[in-house]
């Protein structure tokens, strides 16, 4: 874990627990769940919560702006919040039974309580951000609502793609933006408008978030397909079990090559078939699947995304005046998102 | 119809509409089959949406300020679209297949759309609330979050208590005040607030929405047992072939008498037999269950409750200045909510 984590979850996690333990029962049981501090059986827990990146993004954008980390508190806490929110519902919606290797909220507790807790933490996000009353935290205010909009957009945008036999790598593009690249570019600039940043700091500093949150989504699609399953804790080639049109599938299928002829065949097959029985395939076939991706330069393309969103986000913090070591914060973190493999 | 409600309806209606039409596809269509504006297959339709109470009484309450009904037409908008926010995950979470004689959202698209556009209604208001960027927007904003997080707890209350043997009519209140109390007080005064009202003109026009409320509620209970069908637009007994604990239901069963024990066995036999069965009781079975409320005080209790209720909602009135006509709109529309028949 980079310091720029470690701070971000000392700073923050604990005000954020004290705000759902303190929801209604049995919210604060289900929300505690799902933030893996305690099991299914109600007893104390230390399960992996999620990485809190945004919540250390946050922080260092306030700090990027020459006012005391403190200050960004309300945001990091709700833009953390808004994050699970989304995690609860479109676990349900997209039927998905695993987070963070353990069953998800809507298995364990229910669908009613998955959209009753989201529902809480959404809220909750709106009530902490909105307390201290200040002309800052309406800015703050407003830019979360818009990155939540943006968030919902992609998540229609995703459910609706599934159901595509053809989906475009700028489509894809725009669902991996409303969906990691909003929420990101939320968290890199909200404990700044809470600092006091202007209009334009704010926005450069989302602009590193939004561009930071394509390239860690890049990332991720393709460790989702050659990930080491002892690292990402996932199953091997976990996005392709999941049929997931995700950018290495997309810019394969839009190669125009021979691969991307037989990787399509393969998929119609696939979809004439129910999930459950093409998620009995056996390695080689996933293995054949990936292999054709690859050459039909589905890897490559998105290598490319990530290292060119990369270098847009560390150009964003040009021309931006901030102390030296925010600064060096913010750059190792971009680092440390391309090169991460989990 | 009320000239309150009216008016309400044609200065809010359009904004509301104008905006939940630019959801992204599909939810603008999820949307506006839920509002009635389109049939399940896309086709123009002029369904019932719903009465509009919310946004009548936001448009009063910046009139009662001395504003312009306009100022609060943002807060009459957000408030209608919580409302519906919360109906659209409220049928989900309680597998209620119809709403103003219609199958609901997750019946014709599905419950994932029911969940997605329930999020997006609720971001929708937080935007529009927002978008201002004024001092009174950031007041409006926290009032409307604050009846969210009630409007939530009384959910999870009322998911609760039909798990529950007995529930006393002190939780039964409860649930109510914040299923429907909470939010009816925040429509009744954030039209005020975006008015520039005081801070205690904007709680005491909240304190009548509040009791509204409850007095709105104890008429719905009533209703949802002896209601007219023909009026109501339900099914006989409704809110008893649905084991509802209402509040004439949980009066009578705390009322200690003989009655009191025959209905609480009648009930305790049903809860071990499914809901499909008792469904299939016949109109003969309901109507002695209804006579047995009614025995037990249930009726008379409840009824008590709405007078009590519409008292404290004129009385919180009292001592507020405000032009003439529209203290005669709110109390009419307080004495309509008392005698009101569906």
């Amino acid at each position: 874990m980079t310091p720029l984590l470690e701070r971000g979850r000392a700073l923050a996690m604990p005000v954020l627990r004290a705000a759902v333990e303190g929801l209604a029962a049995p919210m604060d049981s289900v929300a505690s769940y799902h933030f893996g501090w305690i099991d299914a059986h109600g007893r104390p827990s230390a399960a992996d919560g999620g990485k809190a990146v945004r919540p250390a993004l946050a922080l260092a954008s306030t700090e990027a702006v020459g006012a005391r980390p403190e200050a960004g508190i309300p945001g990091a806490v709700a833009v953390e919040l808004v994050h699970n929110f989304s995690l609860l519902h479109d676990d349900l919606m997209d039927g998905d039974e695993q987070r963070r290797h353990r069953d998800t909220v809507w298995r364990v507790h229910g669908p009613a309580q998955a959209i009753l807790v989201g529902d809480a933490l959404f809220t909750l996000a709106n009530e902490i951000l909105l307390e201290p009353g200040t002309p800052e935290t309406g800015r703050a205010a407003r830019r979360m609502t818009a990155a939540t909009r943006k968030l919902i957009d992609g998540q229609a945008q995703d459910m609706a793609y599934e159901h595509r036999e053809r989906v475009t790598v700028a489509e894809c593009l725009e669902m991996e933006g409303n969906k990691t690249g909003a929420l990101l570019a939320c968290a890199t600039s909200i404990g700044a408008v809470l600092g006091g940043a202007d209009e334009h700091t704010a926005d450069a500093l989302e602009a590193y978030g939004f561009h930071l949150g394509l390239a860690f989504q890049a990332v991720d699609d393709l460790l989702g397909v050659w990930g080491d399953p002892e690292a990402t804790g996932k199953q091997t080639w976990s996005d392709l079990r999941q049929r997931k049109k995700s950018l290495p599938v997309v810019a394969a299928l839009a190669s125009g090559t021979g691969s991307a002829d037989k990787l399509a065949e393969l998929m119609a097959a696939d979809s004439r078939k129910s999930q459950r029985e093409s998620g009995d395939f056996d390695e080689a076939e996933f293995a054949s699947r990936a292999a054709l991706i690859e050459e039909a330069g589905g890897r490559d393309m998105t290598l490319e995304v990530a290292h060119d969103q990369h270098r847009k986000a560390v150009d964003a913090l040009h021309g931006l005046d901030m102390p030296q070591t925010v600064r060096d914060q913010l750059v190792a973190f971009a680092d440390f998102v391309v090169v991460r493999q989990r």
